[in-house]
């Protein structure tokens, strides 16, 4: 990487020198939440840069891996969400590189084209670049058992989950045909929960109409949790609900149970030792459940940029691999850049830091875009404050839980709030048409459409 | 592959031995509506094999190519098409070999699984393999210029289009952004011309409004056919006002030319020598154009699997790797099996043979099927004779082309009978209603949301 001195970046920038040079890594609800709020800032250029084309909405993620919306319904390309925002250019690259000394984004070359621009100048920087998948030092299980955090993770998800249900019809071997029809979630937060239901459901709803040879089988979803119960970051009364509603469509809810081993044929569990106990004591109640499908939703880590950008800062990385900020969500002798969304630590306005929700990630952005805003006109914000606006969490067909803190909601209710939250917060209008129409479709005839095997993976080793 | 003998054959079919059994190859327009039509026929069990889970209507693949409509939208799971033929069952693998001795299907194993199912016996078979792309031999070409037959092709090319667009808004080489704003479509008959009329109309429309620096740039596409006209299988006067309109709209159309070279940068062209002159002495009129995309629409050839069943019947093999067939649509010396669809040649009812579009491939599986039932019924039915009800091609927004034989139209009328016949067309009403949806949308908007860069292959290689 070249280093650079303060004239020769001021010179890069040509004719827009006197604009402040906003630069936005991640386009998601924080990054797309803070391009959206500089929209008419006088005298602030924002580039927004990210590695897909997109923004992807993914707390509906779960909807594409079980086949009842597309992949188009839950993205939008981020040049069309900002093409009216004049001041806003997209560049579409992955970051390879933040050189903070010199303030440049470095792109990494990916086209083998020796003139692409892949040295971004910025005079602020907000980083936004969410999560991935933690497989907690088990890397060599993502292979096994996907994530969902990208498209292609839904759409493997769901090529493997339909190949099972494939499979099962065509085998002969009725042990074959119940580990097929076994599908294992892993992790039961908000994702793991609604995939669960979700795969219950489909398998309720398809098996019997739509299969010959199975028919009559029953499909077995387990959802697994290390902790003590579902839902966890929910009000316990929530969890219970959850739980029960879990089980009553059929869903085999084991909470403080352990992964072990995760192979091409299943899972080992195990129960978690009481607190206290001997872990060693408990390694004959291991257990080997066979599955079609195992999903992994059991945690999620900061990207290697984050953990770079607090090496070079001295910003100190939480274990998770988020890194803490300041108050105004910058980094400690950094006020140049923000991290916002669920990159970022921030444990100052209560006792606990603030969970990795699409609503943290929007307020944050929007507060990041307020403050750059502000300081141009020589005014000082005060601290990020969050408004906790609930959360919450779809188990079926009309079945919710919602979390607002001063009332919770279960049931139907729940489920037309969890509806209408989900519509408003979708980007773009043609979407929200797409979406509320299959919604209503499956609402009346249980038909989950968008079921179509095109991982070539999985064609090629089903 | 094991033999059978007749004796083994019958005993496999245990209490269904009764019913006779029809094995359908290909779930496309022909396989579908053969089973279809056989639904309600009593004493006869129908298994309809495809290595895809869904139906695809290619006729509007060149629209997800170009981020109007997402795969979905174009496809059906097979299984919910054909949930209510109790008769029918369906069976998801790839056909390996066809034993037309001992009357078997072989599927090709390749779940892993010993005890999957994979010889299928049959008393009528019916193939409707299709058409695969035809690179003449250039088969290394393919990764180079990808077709239009499946999902996959069109989620690639969509993916490298937009991936043009985008490495040209990020480099600073005048030269290289216009080699990325360069589009070349090879073929020019239905799908070569909706595609380049398509790429202009996305070019247009999206080039000034949401890119930055590429935003005055023109992008350049060119329609190549060997042949002297596009649209060859139409009438003249359509051939004509196609290419007005295409040439209206910006098209660089270049009849007889050649691609003598595809390479990753572009293609080499050559004028076509002219009948009986020399074509060695217009060795230096080849001509390089530097390309960001090429597509391939030049041709179709049968699959290996129709070359095999020729070669075991003795039914001879066409140039183009189809097989002829009788006028029943059967291989000679082989009544119980059945040819239908792009995969046959029929050259019985006129002076041509049957061309490979839709309404050939609906006809012959009806027909197939009637043939089947009637022998049941011990009667005969007379030879498959076509009632060709016209082919039409869209070239752009209310524009169009359709060819009834007895009338010719063109412009908004011909776009809205085109508009109407393909909705009828497509399987699943859902479908209907998100395609006209997005159809409406694009219509008002001009905006095409369906754009995601999501083929992993482009994302590392873009």
């Amino acid at each position: 990487m070249n280093s650079h001195d303060g004239a020769t970046e001021k010179s890069d920038a040509d004719e827009t020198a006197a604009a402040h040079r906003v630069v936005i890594i991640g386009g998601g609800f924080g990054g797309l939440t803070a391009a959206r709020t500089l929209a008419g800032e006088k005298g602030i250029d924002v580039t927004l840069v990210d590695k897909r084309n997109f923004h992807l909405f993914q707390p509906l993620l779960y909807q594409v891996a079980t086949g009842a919306l597309s992949p188009r319904d839950v993205a939008s390309p981020l040049r069309e969400v900002l093409r009216r925002n004049k001041n806003t250019r997209v560049l579409l690259g992955e970051v390879s590189d933040i050189d903070v000394q010199a303030r440049i984004v470095v792109l990494r070359d990916s086209s083998g084209d020796a003139a692409a621009q892949n040295q971004v100048p910025y005079d602020t920087l907000i980083v936004a670049t969410g999560l991935v998948s933690n497989y907690f030092g088990r890397d060599d299980w993502e292979p096994l058992a996907p994530g969902l955090k990208s498209i292609e993770d839904a759409t493997e998800v769901r090529a493997r989950l339909l190949m099972a249900f494939e499979n099962a019809e065509r085998t002969t071997d009725p042990a074959m045909r119940r580990a097929m029809l076994t599908f294992v979630v892993v992790g039961a937060g908000a994702t793991g929960v609604e995939m669960a239901g979700a795969i219950t459901e489909i398998a309720a709803d398809t098996l019997p109409i739509e299969f010959r040879s199975i028919a009559r089988e029953k499909a077995r979803v387990l959802l697994l949790d290390a902790g003590p119960r579902v839902l966890a970051a929910f009000h316990e009364k929530l969890s219970a609900a959850a739980e029960r509603d879990l089980r009553g469509m059929g869903v085999e809810v084991r909470t403080s149970t352990l992964v072990r081993e995760v192979d091409e044929g299943g899972v080992v569990v195990e129960r978690a030792a009481a607190p206290g106990g001997d872990a060693a004591a408990s390694a004959d109640g291991r257990e080997r459940i066979d599955a079609g499908l195992v999903v992994w939703a059991a945690g999620v880590r900061g990207t290697p940029l984050v953990a770079s950008l607090s090496a070079k800062t001295g910003a100190p990385l939480t274990r998770q691999g988020t890194v803490t900020v300041n108050e105004d969500v910058t980094l400690p002798g950094h006020p140049e850049i923000f991290v916002i969304g669920d990159a970022a630590h921030f444990a100052h306005d209560g006792a606990l830091p603030l969970p990795g929700v699409a609503q943290v990630a929007i307020q944050q952005g929007r507060y990041a875009a307020r403050v750059v805003a502000s300081r141009l006109a020589g005014q000082n914000l005060p601290a990020f404050h969050y408004e906790d606006r609930g959360s919450m969490a779809t188990i079926g067909r009309a079945k919710a839980v919602a979390d607002l803190g001063w009332m919770q909601m279960t049931g139907f209710v729940a489920w037309l709030a969890w509806l209408f939250v989900h519509l408003l917060f979708l980007v773009g209008y043609e979407n929200r048409v797409l979406v509320l129409t299959q919604w209503a479709w499956y609402y009346v005839w249980r038909r989950r459409s968008a079921r179509l095997i095109t991982s070539r993976q999985a064609l090629e080793t089903p």
